[in-house]
């Protein structure tokens, strides 16, 4: 043990790319794996589809004409803020300008801000509802910060309210500073509810509530028009997921200025590549063609809920993203009976994740779909 | 203020691109701020010369070809860091792995990385010997690290060691954990002295080391091969400044298995982009043609610094990176003067820094440099 390194840190585990998997190394490379091709990776919510040919060519061109490999980023982002405040005031009929926005390397970054803005040095813990994102709680620990964890309604995956304000008034050394919320949830797929987003206009002041609405796009409901009436609330999105641009690393953070100002302070000064900066860029610019493969999506969600419905021995959840949720109707043995399922699907081919005491697979194009419905009809049949 | 905020964070100021000129926002478009064209960017010690067309048309061929936008990034890394490992063992002549490699969103999230794994939460203080490179204590604030700072000597802005020693052994709560040094230098250009490498082998193991080598292209001596001796040592490299990738952020760690493990938790799970990986990789196998361009900065480095040692009123530092320190002989009111040659040299479309009780100067293109003597001498007119 090197003696200059965090004693806490050493009970701190990373980010695990396939976590139900301890044999697979995070390499992309699964050739050596077992596994049959074509390889479906519905395992990380990402869009099925690359960008179109004529944006990759585009931004090809801008690369080769226009950026400067040699030099530093232009750091203010001022170009790129102006598109998203611009989008951001259009999807929520609320006006915001660069002031209202900070960008992150993805939106890790921004939640590591957040995190270090509010909590550090003993100041506070956070609170979490799980099944969640689990990067908030990983962030969390690598960074010191306690973490209080409450627990969701097995049927609907609400947050349970009451033990949630009891853990809110009741948690101190450190208080509880920052509330994390997905919306949707992931790995569960749920909107925030009614009652759920009265409770956190009830949150103080003094506790700041991330909304992290990764999924805005599919979900096509959003709590930003809200942000003017809660200085303690700020919205998080992300490129990753509707926008295709998963390799480029681009979330933004929606808040009062004051918030803002705090972002960007704690930021590194360089976050975004030159190259993210113009696909971000030209991502917004051509969203109207971008997004028409959000309706395709969600249809496709509705015939992949709809088919596996029809299987007695599952139980599958509404969602309002572009991944289902399901569960096993018998949840006896229910741990090692996921485990077969999922090491099943990888050997035919399909990636999906083992978590939040369910699966989550991502909806694919249609083809890779069929082979999901398919594939898991295969798999059941080893476990039921 | 926000309730949720650090209250020690407000005391913290950002990192500023341009911290000579606050009238200047961080947007490259100076062309409202009554400049002359042409610009020459000679502030940030990036090099002068962007990667070759060549080079750009693979990358971007890779691009549309290779690169999924929809995809998360190869978040093992593991290709880039056999050849960062290669390269280093190359230079080094000591042999080092892919377990000995980490890397970061530029150094700086390597920086962050560190201090997070050190001295978070009270556990530690950091040593820094001013003037050097400012985003240690910049990050360490954000982080609400305690910085202690000794001095140099303002003849060879060697460390003043003994005081470094005294700072060293007598600070408490929290005691040092880290000490910063870069190698060569920013802003001073100066290499560690062999003294300088004494004294940083008799810190004990329960203080980190950090030796930043950003210039070790330009100063072609490096601590690297030290590592395996010195476990409580790491080693920090960039590609923004030889490798010419200041737009895509990378930089790596070199150091122990150990160390690497705690910064691979501690770090961003998909901290570089798709785009980024590659260019670096490309830059890496390309590496002999794209350092060639050395040894022409080196000689036009020698000739800067001859031709401004022609000025009496110029004091000149020997430097062993791609940029030169320079000072006035007489330093009554210094800071007004200092601050008055910037200015004009930015009238006159030369950008430099004004940093650590000097002049800073980046290496440039011929004619840049020639641009910078002319404008130096007509800016010096005005203050002595």
């Amino acid at each position: 043990m090197l003696e200059f390194i965090r004693s806490d840190l050493a009970q701190v585990t990373s980010y695990s790319v396939h976590p139900a998997d301890s044999s697979t190394d995070s390499s992309t490379d699964s050739s050596t794996d077992g596994l049959i091709a074509p390889i479906d990776r519905l395992d990380a919510n990402e869009n099925p589809y690359d960008l179109p040919k004529e944006l990759k060519e585009k931004l090809a061109w801008m690369w080769q004409q226009t950026i400067a490999s040699n030099r530093y980023p232009d750091a203010g982002y001022l170009d790129l803020k102006r598109a998203i405040a611009a989008y951001v005031t259009d999807t929520s009929k609320t006006c915001f300008s660069t002031a209202n926005i900070s960008v992150g390397n993805g939106s890790d970054e921004l939640i590591r801000s957040l995190l270090i803005a509010t909590c550090l040095n003993g100041e506070g813990s956070i609170l979490v509802a799980t099944p969640t994102f689990s990067m908030y709680g990983i962030l969390a620990q690598t960074l010191g910060i306690p973490v209080v964890t409450v627990t969701r309604s097995l049927d609907t995956y609400e947050m349970d309210l009451p033990a949630t304000q009891t853990a809110l008034t009741q948690t101190q050394h450190p208080p509880i500073r920052v509330i994390f919320v997905v919306h949707p949830n992931s790995p569960t797929g749920n909107a925030l509810t009614e009652a759920e987003i009265s409770w956190l206009k009830t949150v103080p002041q003094h506790v700041l509530v991330v909304i992290d609405e990764a999924y805005f796009e599919f979900s096509r409901t959003t709590l930003a028009h809200q942000l003017p009436q809660y200085s303690n609330w700020v919205v998080l999105r992300t490129f990753s997921k509707a926008f295709r641009l998963a390799a480029h690393r681009v979330g933004y953070a929606i808040a009062n200025p004051e918030l803002i100002t705090t972002l960007e302070k704690v930021r590194l000064p360089y976050n975004l590549p030159s190259f993210t900066i113009a696909a971000a860029q030209v991502a917004l610019a051509n969203r109207p063609a971008l997004l028409t493969i959000v309706d395709r999506l969600l249809k496709e969600r509705h015939h992949l809920i709809e088919e596996l419905s029809k299987h007695q021995d599952l139980h599958l959840f509404k969602s309002d993203a572009n991944f289902i949720h399901l569960r096993l109707q018998n949840s006896s043995n229910a741990e090692l009976k996921y485990e077969t399922i999922y090491r099943s699907l990888k050997q035919q081919g399909t990636l999906i994740r083992y978590t939040g005491g369910g699966l989550r697979v991502t909806v694919g194009t249609p083809e890779e779909n069929q082979r999901t419905i398919h594939h898991l009809k295969h798999a059941l049949a080893k476990v039921v």
